[in-house]
């Protein structure tokens, strides 16, 4: 198959290497000339341009830049491609972009591969990225079930787990389990530094160990990815942080009352529940 | 010197090697005969008994109980001490400990050794269990100065990092590294457990990876311990999350109303601050 990627950072050159070892002929974009050079020099790609005309012969296209770009280069892309090029994308939020591309181009497909390392770039891309891991793909009523077949073989055969739902559903889970815990995390660190005793902070500096350092860890991550979360998963973030503050709000009461079967209560819930994400 | 060592779990056994390796006699006190038998069979102690009047002869006796049995323990042994001796303590929360026990003995210094694993029990304990982690001592007004210097002789000679400070300043530090990350976390998992929608709650199961793992891992712990905090750390957990509730309001605003400079801004403080916790 002739195979597109536009964007060719962590993602796109992960599944550059990938695609590109199972026999598929790939094509790829880059805004940077010098990222194009590398992807050819290290096998990532087949063929390198920094012009989208490279992709005419595509028969499935991944878009895997970051989120705000994704529709313009859907909109950009659209001159050069035939009726029956199949496009992807790899944004970690789904309804914000489903809803912008769809009506651009009635054959995509919205994806997810909930795969990472802490490093970006072409150099951080890799073989095997996404084997074992899960690979969401959000159609929606208007999505031919031929542009899913093709893209979820196309991820099967990445040894990815398939996940297939609706935008929503992805968006609201990804909100409990990602964007929350990095809000939660954030505001951690956030209450720490507010303490007024500058001798109290320092010792709490001094003493803080494993739990901190675990509770506290993507809320010292990277800022441009916590505002991208907010800024296009904000529906289901904030459906998420009012519940988390409600349940919050409960909490202190139990404390504040000293009602100690109520919060060996909870906390035998959070014990036996939290295996259950991790099955 | 003659030490004594009441309570012979992870950590007065782990204080028994130490510190008979040290060349010091170790007179263990336990409640179960069982465990004095073990603590004799594998040599962490020289003399155990389940009669705190074992203790007759000890310069300096460590209570290790669970913190509620502290000061209970202490009017019990009140009989047997010469009036020199020197009692420590190695509960986690301070404050409570020190206002109940430093009026029945003065010659009382607190202590809060910050080292554990997940294991508990005779069995865990072990060798270096306190070398280079912090070992909080929290003397007050009324503390003999020769007590506290005994007690931070013996705790340097296990190569722990020694702080001290006062029994309040200690336990509003913990309220912030240890105990408000319990909270926060436990509220985390129980926030997730309130998702009405089956499907997204399944969904969220499925995808969740290491950012959920690490920050509701210690929300997930033991029960015992998340109440045991609450309850006698209350008034500084209360201080904290009062903080913590606050600037969660101050961030669902600022979600709410898309500011995103300041949220911006505020994950650029947070990934700035965040590694003065673990210099």
């Amino acid at each position: 198959m002739n195979i597109g990627i536009v964007g060719l950072g962590l993602i796109g050159g992960s599944l550059a290497l990938d695609l590109r070892a199972l026999g598929h002929q790939i094509w790829g974009v880059s805004r940077q000339e010098r990222t194009c050079q590398l992807a050819i020099e290290r096998g990532v790609v087949d063929h390198a341009s920094v012009n989208l005309k490279l992709l005419a012969k595509a028969d499935v296209v991944f878009i895997c830049t970051p989120i705000a770009a994704i529709a313009p280069t859907v909109q950009q892309l659209i001159p050069y491609l035939s009726r029956e090029t199949i496009l992807t994308d790899v944004g970690s939020v789904k309804q914000a972009v489903v809803e912008e591309v769809a009506p651009l181009w009635s054959n995509f497909v919205g994806g997810h591969p909930m795969s990472g390392t802490a490093d970006s770039g072409i150099e951080a891309a890799q073989s095997n990225l996404f084997a074992g891991n899960p690979y969401v793909l959000t159609p929606v009523e208007t999505t031919p079930s031929t542009a899913v077949k093709i893209v979820e073989e196309i991820v099967r055969s990445l040894t990815a787990q398939v996940y297939l739902c609706c935008p929503e559903e992805h968006d609201r889970a990804v909100a409990w389990i990602s964007h929350l815990p990095v809000m939660v995390s954030a505001n951690l660190i956030d209450a720490c530094m507010s303490e007024t005793e500058p001798a109290v902070l320092k010792l709490a500096q001094q003493l803080s160990s494993s739990g901190f350092r675990d509770t506290s860890r993507v809320g010292g991550g990277n800022p441009e990815l916590g505002v991208m979360m907010a800024r296009y998963n904000r529906e289901a973030l904030l459906r998420s942080l009012t519940t988390y503050r409600h349940n919050l709000d409960q909490l202190i009461k139990v404390v504040e009352s000293q009602d100690w079967q109520v919060l060996d209560n909870k906390l035998q819930q959070t014990q036996l529940h939290r295996p259950e994400f991790f099955c």
